[in-house]
């Protein structure tokens, strides 16, 4: 199955000389969706993985359905005052200054096994800050994965030596 | 298994006043959080589900991972402004003011059977307006379901003639 065929580019979203990549198309086409989350599945089906560790909003799709799929457990990382016990927080970069993401400090025990799961990997930035908010509660971070690359973006840089999957790369 | 082992209690979030039901205690428990989707699963399992719509953030997470066991498409519905395609709106109404749901327009088919999941019901007023939403496009509400309904609200009120589940009730 192309997953390419079902990702809409959309034009100056959210601003000016954006070109968004539209994920909704894949989402509500039952059989792209389990295809994609399958596609995942198959690459860390014997990782041993702990529990899944995901973005909101959009990477709590992917990261949710995948949790099911490999049977784990899910860490919700969300900005920041979402989260409502004791967290741990780390910076990420924006265009302009800085936000802060935030994770429980009850999310993982030490030396799990951690997969990281978004939609989007664009600058690397946000994947970066939860690779630390992990790290610094000494999960073990098994790889990263993502429905789409901007490799235009060169965010592997930013994630120097973990594993890295993508299903499309633009 | 007893869901509500897994849920915690946080006084005065997100302000005071308020106890707040923690879910992320059941998520990152492998067990529980399948168990929990298993359950939602079953009542639907004959149902001829198309699509489950959810809204963001944590309604995400508990959608995305039924659209699995159920093999069926995904709708995320979100706040206003987040979703990049032609959307339609719904308001729904805050403790002070009111704010709005969108919806993209091409998220649905008519006539196709919609499930709505959500992690709370707790008002019923976002529940509502996700309805009106999906049955402006001429979808048919098949029923809707969460994982917890504080029922002292009584938000089945605002629900009437809809087929509600919820797995646990306080």
């Amino acid at each position: 199955m192309e997953l390419e065929r079902y990702i809409r580019d959309i034009p100056d979203f959210p601003k000016k000389g954006i070109m968004f990549k539209d994920i909704t198309p894949l989402l509500k086409d039952a059989r792209a969706f389990e295809t994609a989350i399958e596609m995942l599945a198959a690459k860390y089906k014997d990782a041993k993985i702990d529990k899944i560790a995901s973005m909101e909003s959009r990477g709590f799709i992917l990261g949710a359905a995948l949790s099911m799929k490999l049977r784990c457990g899910f860490i919700p990382i969300r900005k920041k005052g979402k989260l409502p016990y004791e967290t741990i927080r780390e910076e990420y970069a924006l265009e302009y200054g800085t936000d802060l993401l935030e994770m429980h400090k009850d999310a993982l025990e030490k030396g799990e096994n951690i997969l990281i799961v978004d939609d989007v990997l664009a600058t690397g930035g946000t994947a970066n800050a939860v690779c630390r908010l992990i790290e610094k509660l000494g999960g073990n971070i098994a790889a990263l994965c993502f429905l789409i690359e901007l490799s235009s973006l060169n965010p592997r840089k930013k994630l120097e030596g973990y594993p890295i999957e993508s299903l499309i790369i633009y």
